[in-house]
């Protein structure tokens, strides 16, 4: 069986040596962080993950959900799971108080979410995706809303989904059918296929809180006449007990290529009655705020299936004998080698490694903007962190899922044929991590948020922020000794900056230069973003050492690591530059018939 | 269900246009494959593909082997499919015409079996693996075995495996346990487990030809003491017919991530009855023929793959309505547009077509090689090609396979959702395509043969052939409209070039120093070798525009998707040399316990 355990050396590193978030007291709720206390809390995140969720991981991968008659049963396991996370208030680790959650600041929920997707991402799911409809509920809902959904939610006993896609429409929402029509009581009538749902029927909850988009007939055509409903499977009464079943069944479980542990589910609504969330046609609104900390959650799918793929192989590389070093048998009582002396493995380890622990600093840094926006006591603090982490959610989404798999695939390559069977759970990493890269905005629509909306905002403000962060930290460092780390960073900024006014001076004319370097600007981003970590990390290692640290092997292992990034990683932005000046022209040239 | 049509002109432009085969009349053969005759075989094996093979591919996939009482079932279909491909004398189409075989070179079947594997690759491995058996038993075996053995298996009616790897060893064959015992006849007993067996056992033929590596006690340790068995699962008696069962079985068939059509067993040998091929303890030198043509196979299968994902997904680009163009409407009248008017989802399809079509022409220009290696007239010819397709097999398996999978990655990525689901193809051709990467030698053993093996081989003339082949043609080429192709391959050549001097001047003194570098080192000399095929195309094209073809739109296509590839594509040579002179140091620096 696959081995896990929760990295909170690491996780302790980043937080509390790098990020020192204990210190940031102007972010509300960061000065009880300390390290005892977030200590506390990811090694019992890490023990449940390890004993309660690692077990369930392949079960759920080859039993998959089933549908009988209307009911969908999970897999063995699932439902004990569910219920002890619930026991220890992990749902609502980061939620309202007002409402039964705990309170803590979204960075706990984002560690212990990495912790949870990586041991069981297709269970987590469940989860994930409640946390997503409780902000929205929260966001946009009336008071009585709240009061009748949050405290169930919260507690983890009602679970949440999201309702966008059609069959004919994922991306291009403003083509959707569903409808929902008023029935005068404040309440509609909703109908409408919706597939591709996740979470969409299972037997985990009491209840399930689908939330729908739908237009209401006479609304405005395309993505302006877009309304969200709240569409719980049993309707509350008004003690919140549960009331009668709603119309609305699931109608088949997709079969897919992983994550069978979740039920993906084609949703029927047939006058399934709804309630309004927000305002008439401004349903986007409050599903994008939805979409928007779930697509960091996505970003930390990929990393945490690197994660896990990356702590199996290493163990794999460390027993399995096989060959003989190049430079002299390493263990000669034995008949071969370990993996591990070959350097090729080596190469691939070392890529992962570099990938998960510098993509880990990444999403855990991004992570803390989310608390900097809605908590930081200045004003323009909040506002500035927020168009930094608009900025970056895209990064966070595409780079880490695209290179989280990218990661997942080499890991098996380690096994060799052992990795393509599925006695060993390689393969099932590589097949959960691909839906990442897929669902809340398939990559290439990340691309486009990025170079379309989210660096022309306020006129480049959080692309400013971002540079200027990065040309601070360079700055400071410009010592001897850290010379090795700065310049490639500052080297691949100054691409990342040359390829924005590339950008300026070519997209305006035609959106479609620019469009056609997207995926390569996202990836360039993801690499400086990374390498830039890699030298915070370096840097925070360095002082660790200088001081005397008892563990020094940790800290050196950071800085090799740091030097590999820098050496073998950051030499990839030349390539995605050059792709981006390229521009359009070969990739429009050719007709339709030509493909 | 998925659509598949052999790419009829694509091969009749590398081979006729590009290649010029029919007028190589010094390779023995060649003169007899005109346009007509080339054309009208792959026009059959084409519909054979399309109407045959890509029917039972889904099917395969889905329904799997099923093992029942020491029988394999194969898939629904695959029985019918295989003795209609046996009727139509394909699996001998290159083989010896004294055995029953067609006597064509081996070009014609590099071509036919890239359209079957592209159409249906589990099934096509029965075969694939057929046609390596008969070349060792050719090469190796005696008159008596050649004469029982290759009839059968040339007309289809018994097929073969290979079987090398044991649950402890696979890349290190020294570490082998089977072991054969003399009968005292000249006949041994074959006894041990084998692995992963493809088509190790199944019902589509009367009888199955294991070849067998095991040693005979008494020999020297290690990958000295191998030899090489026939051990077939009936015992032929001496009129041919088939007499009493051997004692060998399938213990188990493996559960995999993809080919599932393709039975891969556990295969237990008993005291089975087996018959040396080839010297005693000399079984690696026999295996190995057979392991280089297959390499070859296993490079065209991540082609394969890529090319039939390819097709699927340039048809559901041009389908599918979603989103707007850029830069206005393309289809007013409708809802949406087509999702080919996108530039990033254009970008997948053009590193696709790009991609697909370059690494089809280096596939074919490497199978000419044997024909020149086997049959050229000329004695230093037959040498030089020999030491060329030696160094470039392990470039067509490592590159094609990992490029493969990437590109059939990519073109899921284009379905979305969709993608994900089983309910598309795609999905199965990312998880077939998966396997290339890992078997005949996972691509880090490729890369290290590479480096380590082919590239000194008599003193680098393989690699000097290469290069100087490049730089003729760019010499030859000098003219002003053939610089932009010129330009990126003989820079791209000259940091190969590079890349070897690194190797030479850090490689002896520490091979982990080259070792390090070798996967690197395998995707560099890849993009050279693709990149110099697209510049001979866009030659050819600018010529035959030049020459007023009527059938102008094919070869504009071709000079675009060129130019493509050298402005985004080639430019990633540079980040791989890079990663070579970074060397071994931060990749061997860090200690076991610090993974």
């Amino acid at each position: 069986m696959a081995i896990y355990q929760a990295p909170t050396e690491d996780i302790k590193f980043i937080l509390h040596d790098v990020l020192r978030i204990h210190e940031q007291s102007s972010i509300e709720g960061y000065s009880d962080l300390t390290d005892d206390m977030t200590g506390a809390i990811f090694e019992e995140a890490g023990k449940i993950a390890t004993e309660v969720l690692l077990p369930i991981n392949e079960v759920g991968d080859k039993q998959g959900c089933v549908l009988e008659n209307g009911v969908v049963r999970t897999p063995d396991g699932f439902k004990e799971a569910y219920a002890a996370q619930c026991e220890g208030g992990w749902p609502g680790i980061d939620c309202n108080p007002e409402y039964g959650g705990q309170g803590m600041p979204y960075i706990v929920h984002a560690v212990t979410g990495e912790i949870s997707s990586s041991a069981a991402m297709a269970f987590s799911m469940y989860s994930g995706l409640t946390h997503g409809a409780i902000k929205a509920i929260e966001g946009f809902g009336s008071e009585e809303q709240k009061n009748t959904y949050l405290p169930k939610m919260i507690s983890g006993s009602w679970t949440g989904t999201m309702n966008l896609t059609e069959p004919h429409c994922g991306t291009d929402l403003g083509l959707l059918r569903s409808k929902a029509e008023p029935n005068g009581d404040g309440s509609y009538k909703v109908s409408g296929q919706k597939i591709f749902i996740s979470s969409g029927e299972h037997d985990m909850s009491e209840n399930i809180v689908h939330l729908v988009l739908a237009k209401i007939p006479g609304g405005p055509e395309g993505v302006k006449g877009i309304s969200l409903f709240v569409v719980p499977k049993f309707l509350p009464k008004e003690d919140g007990s549960l009331g009668e079943r709603n119309t609305l069944s699931c109608g088949k479980i997709e079969e897919k290529m992983g994550i069978h542990g979740n039920s993906t589910c084609v949703m029927n609504y047939d006058e399934a009655t709804g309630w309004l969330i927000g305002d008439e046609h401004k349903g986007l609104r409050a599903m994008f705020l939805m979409m928007n900390e779930a697509r960091l959650l996505v970003g930390m799918q990929g990393l945490s299936q690197a994660s896990i793929a990356y702590q199996n192989a290493a163990a794999y590389a460390k027993d399995r004998l096989q060959g003989r070093a190049l430079d002299g048998d390493k263990f000669p009582d034995q008949k071969a080698d370990p993996l591990l002396v070959h350097p090729d493995v080596r190469r691939m380890l070392m890529d992962a490694k570099g990938f998960v622990e510098g993509g880990r600093a990444f999403y855990y840094w991004a992570s803390t903007l989310i608390d900097e926006e809605l908590h930081h006591e200045d004003e323009k603090k909040r506002d500035q962190a927020g168009l930094l982490i608009a900025l970056l959610t895209p990064v966070v989404k595409g780079f880490l899922t695209d290179k989280g798999f990218d990661t997942a695939v080499q890991m098996q390559q380690i096994f060799g044929g052992h990795g393509y069977t599925e006695d060993w759970s390689q393969s099932q990493f590589v097949r959960d991590a691909r839906i990442a890269m897929i669902y809340e905005g398939a990559n290439g629509v990340q691309a486009l948020d990025l170079i379309g909306r989210k660096l022309p905002q306020k006129g480049g403000a959080g692309m400013q922020t971002f540079f200027g962060i990065v040309k601070d930290f360079s700055k400071e460092n410009s010592s001897d000794e850290m010379a090795e780390f700065i310049e490639p960073v500052k080297n691949a900024s100054k691409e990342l900056q040359e390829a924005v006014m590339w950008f300026m001076q070519h997209g305006m004319k035609d959106p479609n230069q620019a469009a056609a370097g997207s995926t390569d600007f996202m990836h360039l981003f993801g690499h400086v973003a990374i390498g830039f970590m890699w030298a915070k990390m370096a840097k925070t290692a360095q002082e660790a050492l200088a001081a005397g640290s008892d563990n020094p092997a940790f800290y050196e292992a950071k800085i090799v690591t740091a030097r590999y990034y820098m050496q073998r990683v950051m030499p990839a932005t030349t390539a995605h530059l050059a792709r981006i000046k390229s521009g359009a022209d070969t990739v429009m040239a050719l007709d339709a018939e030509a493909f």
